[in-house]
C-alpha cells in the first residue's frame, strides 16, 4: 500500500506568522509520523515583507502555484500599522481576501470552545462550544464601492453588500449539515430589521433549508443582540450562520470570551474541493511582539487539527486536539516561549 | 421671572415601553418640581399597537406634530416577534429610524458606565466610563438597497452604505468636542482594511479634525478588535466615534458589559437644534415581560438625565444621575417591581 501524498502550501507571512507556523509544522509532522500520509510542503513568501522587497502582493503566478496544492496553512499577514511604505498596499484585500475569494472559500469555519484551564474574561462563562459558519466570498466584503469628489467636503463614499441566493444557500446548507452532526441547533445572525434586502435573502434561505432539516432547532438573532448573548450566555449557541462582516465581528468576540484569540483557529473552506482550503489562526501578525518567541502558537496548531480533519485524517486531528486540550489544562499562569508550547504539545503527541 | 416651558413629546410605545416611561415621567417631574421650567407633555400613540389598530406606522401628520416639540422621550417600539399581523410592518424602519432620519438625529449618543454595585458579566471589568458617538443618519442604515429575481435561486440582494463628508464631519466634530470635555481620548472604530471606501472617508475626516484638536489623543481600531477590547480592557476607551451599524453593535455589547441593557440610556441628538432631540433606553420593547412590572426603568430614567442635560438643565440632570447611582449601589440582589425602582429614585431626589 503506497502512502498518500498531500501537497501543502505554507504561507508563514509576517510578524509572528513564521514563529507560529514553525510550531504548527512540528505538530503536523509529529501527528502524522506514523500515518500513511506524506506531506509535500512548499513555502510561499507572501505578505508585507514580500511587498516591501518586490512590490508584489499576490501575483497570478503565485495564485496558480498555490491553487495546485491540496491545502494551505497560513500564519498571519500584515505589516507594522502606519508603516508609510505600506500606505498604498492593502495586504488584507490584496492577499488574504484575494486568496479567500479566488479559491472560493465560501465557508469560513470558526469553532469556539472554552477549554478547561483557559482563562477568559467572563466571571461565569458556563460551557462554551459553538461554531461560527461565516460566509467567505460575498456580503459587505465584495469590495464593490467607490467615492466621488474624493478628498473634498462633498465626498460621497459608497460600499455595497452583495448577497446572492447561490452564495447564501451553499453556506447555509453547510451550516445545517454541521448542526445535524452537532447539537442540532442553528442560529442565524443578521440585522434583518434594518438591512431589509440583505436580511430578507438570508432569512428566506434559512427558512427554506430549515424545512429539509426538521430535527434542527432554528432561531434568529440580530447581530447586536448576539453580541450580548456571547458575553451573558454563550452556552446557548451551537452553530451560528452569518454573513462575512457579522462573522468577522462575532468570531473575534467569541475568541476573546473563550480565552483569547491566541487560541482561535479557523478554516477557509471550499467544500466542493475545486480549490485547496486554507487554515489559519484568527489572530493577526502582531508585529510588536514578532521574533521574540512571545506568541502563542496554539491557534495555529488548532488550525492544523482543522486541516487534518478536512483532509479526512480524523484520528490525527483528534490526537492534535486532545494534546492541545491537555496542554491548556496544565498551563496555569506559566508563560512559555512559543517553541516550548509547540514542543510540549509534540511531546504529548508522542507519549 | 416667568417659567420656561418645554414642550415634551412622549412616545411610550409597545411592550415594556409604557411601564418604563411612566417611571421616567415620575422622575422628570420630581427632578424639576422646584425648577423654573414647566414641561408641557403630549403623548403620541405609536408603535406596533397603533399599527395593529389603524394600519399606520408614522403619518406625515404625526411627524409634523412631533417636530413641533422641544424634545422627545421614547420608551420602546416593536411587537411580538413573529406576529403574522406584523409581517409587512417594519416598525423599526418605518417608525424608529424614520424619526431619527426625519429629525436629523445625526448624533446617537450612548454613554457606558459601570456604576458601583452594578453586576456585569466580566470577572475583572476595571473602571468603565466611555461614550459611543454613533452616526445616526447614514452609513449602512440608509436603506439604499434592493433585490432582483427576488424569491428565486438567482436572487441578488444589495444593500449600500452611503457615507458623506458632510455627514461624517459633523458627527466627528461633535465627538472631538466631547472628548475635549472628557479625558481627551478618541477612538475611531471602523473596518478600513476591508470597507476601503467607507473606511477611507472616516479615517480622512478624523485625521483632518484631529489636527484642530492637538490635545486629543486619537487612535483607531477595527470593529472586530474593538469588541475584544470591550471585554478584555474596556477602561481604555473614552470617546468612540463610529458609523451607524458598528455603533449599534458596539453599544449593545457595551451595555452588556456594564450591567445589562436595562441600564443603557441614549440620546438621538440634533445638535443644531433644528429638530427636537429624542431620548430612549437602548433596550427594546421586550413583549415577553410586558405589563408585569418586571422591566428595569433605569435606562429610561437615565435617558431623562440625558434629556435634561440636553435642555441645559445640568443641575437637574446631575441630581437624577446621582439618585440613580445611589439606587444602583444599594440594589444588591433584590428584585423590585418597575414602579418601586422609580419610586425609590424619586424618594432619593426628594430627600
Ligand atoms: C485581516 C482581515 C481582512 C480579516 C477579515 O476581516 O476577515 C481578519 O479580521 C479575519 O477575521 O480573518
Ligand atoms: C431597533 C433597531 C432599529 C435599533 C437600531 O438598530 O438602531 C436598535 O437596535 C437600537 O440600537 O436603537
Amino acid at each position: 500500500m503506497s502512502a498518500r501524498t498531500v501537497r501543502l502550501a505554507l504561507i508563514p507571512g509576517d510578524g509572528i506568522g513564521p514563529e507560529v507556523v514553525a510550531e504548527a509544522e512540528k505538530v503536523l509532522d509529529a501527528a502524522t509520523a506514523t500515518s500513511d500520509v506524506h506531506f509535500e510542503k512548499t513555502t510561499f513568501s507572501l505578505g508585507a515583507g514580500r511587498f516591501l522587497d518586490t512590490g508584489d502582493t499576490l501575483t497570478d503566478d503565485d495564485l496558480v502555484a498555490i491553487a495546485a496544492h491540496d491545502a494551505i496553512l497560513l500564519g498571519a499577514v500584515g505589516g507594522v500599522p502606519g508603516d508609510p511604505r505600506l500606505k498604498d498596499a492593502n495586504i488584507e484585500r490584496g492577499l488574504l481576501l484575494k486568496l479567500r475569494f479566488s479559491l472560493d472559500h465560501y465557508v469560513n469555519l470558526r469553532p469556539s470552545k472554552l477549554y478547561p484551564g483557559a482563562a477568559g474574561p467572563l466571571a461565569n462563562p458556563g460551557e462554551i462550544d459553538f461554531v461560527v459558519v461565516r460566509e467567505g466570498t460575498e456580503g459587505p466584503y465584495v469590495g464593490n464601492g467607490g467615492a466621488i469628489r474624493k478628498g473634498t467636503p462633498h465626498e460621497i463614499a459608497n460600499e455595497t453588500s452583495v448577497n446572492t441566493a447561490f452564495g447564501v444557500e451553499r453556506v447555509v446548507r453547510y451550516a445545517f449539515a454541521l448542526a445535524e452532526r452537532r447539537r442540532k441547533k442553528l442560529t442565524l445572525v443578521h440585522k434583518t430589521n434594518v438591512l431589509v434586502h440583505a436580511g430578507a435573502i438570508w432569512q428566506r434561505i434559512v427558512n427554506e433549508v430549515a424545512a429539509e432539516h426538521p430535527e434542527v432547532a432554528v432561531d434568529y438573532l440580530h447581530v447586536d443582540a448576539a453580541t450580548i448573548f456571547l458575553v451573558t450566555n454563550p452556552s446557548r449557541f451551537d452553530v451560528i450562520v452569518t454573513d462575512n462582516l457579522f462573522g468577522d465581528i462575532l468570531t473575534d468576540l467569541a475568541g476573546a470570551v473563550t480565552g483569547g484569540i491566541g487560541l482561535a483557529a479557523s478554516g477557509n473552506i471550499n467544500p466542493d474541493g475545486a480549490f485547496p482550503s486554507m487554515f489559519e489562526p484568527v489572530h493577526g501578525s502582531a508585529p510588536d511582539i514578532a521574533g521574540q518567541q512571545k506568541a502563542d502558537p496554539t491557534a495555529a496548531i488548532l488550525s492544523v487539527a482543522l486541516l487534518l480533519d478536512h483532509l479526512g485524517l480524523q484520528d490525527e486531528a483528534g490526537r492534535v486536539t486532545r494534546a492541545v486540550e491537555d496542554d491548556i489544562a496544565s498551563r496555569g499562569d506559566q508563560v512559555r516561549p512559543t517553541s516550548q508550547i509547540g514542543d510540549a504539545i509534540v511531546e504529548r503527541l508522542q507519549a
